[in-house]
């Protein structure tokens, strides 16, 4: 499955700034950073309920927030672009 | 249509504050909110047009960065939220 993530963590406390790094670092083990606070994910429904959890306990609920969209196949591929681009790159083989 | 509209936008000048609020206020003017640089939007092509149009002149493209994802109907609904939220609804009534 495809998932984009994006999120927003209140980094206005060292602590938060420490759940911030935290979340992007468990996003960077399994998907692709396309902006600073959004991923394109594709995993497999354990990883995300994996993910999920993770996420669960490393934010502050009552602070940040993580949303988490279930897209189909295509659907990042398709996505429009307007300016400086991260790339990323999916369904490509890793050449070694 | 359904889009998810992301944007990372360079603010460390004050032009580029300038921009981020333009920004803000484009997707705000079509959209609604649901993290600080997240707007889901329903629209119809015409309006997608105009608000590429729209983001196009207003960021740099050289340091700003706007992602536009088309999805399918029942994904906003669908999305998974974890902590804080910002409400966001769309297809419903406007009540006054």
């Amino acid at each position: 499955m495809e998932l984009l993530i994006t999120y927003d963590v209140d980094t206005t406390t060292p602590a938060g700034q420490r759940r911030l790094r935290r979340v992007a670092k468990a996003c960077e083990g399994i998907g692709h950073r396309v902006q600073k606070s959004v991923f394109e994910v594709v995993c497999d429904p354990v990883q995300r309920l994996r993910l999920e959890a993770a996420l669960t306990d490393l934010i502050d609920p009552a602070t940040d927030s993580i949303r988490i969209y279930q897209l189909d196949r295509g659907t990042f591929s398709a996505a429009r672009h307007l300016g400086a681009a991260i790339d990323a790159r999916h369904h490509e083989p890793l050449i070694i």
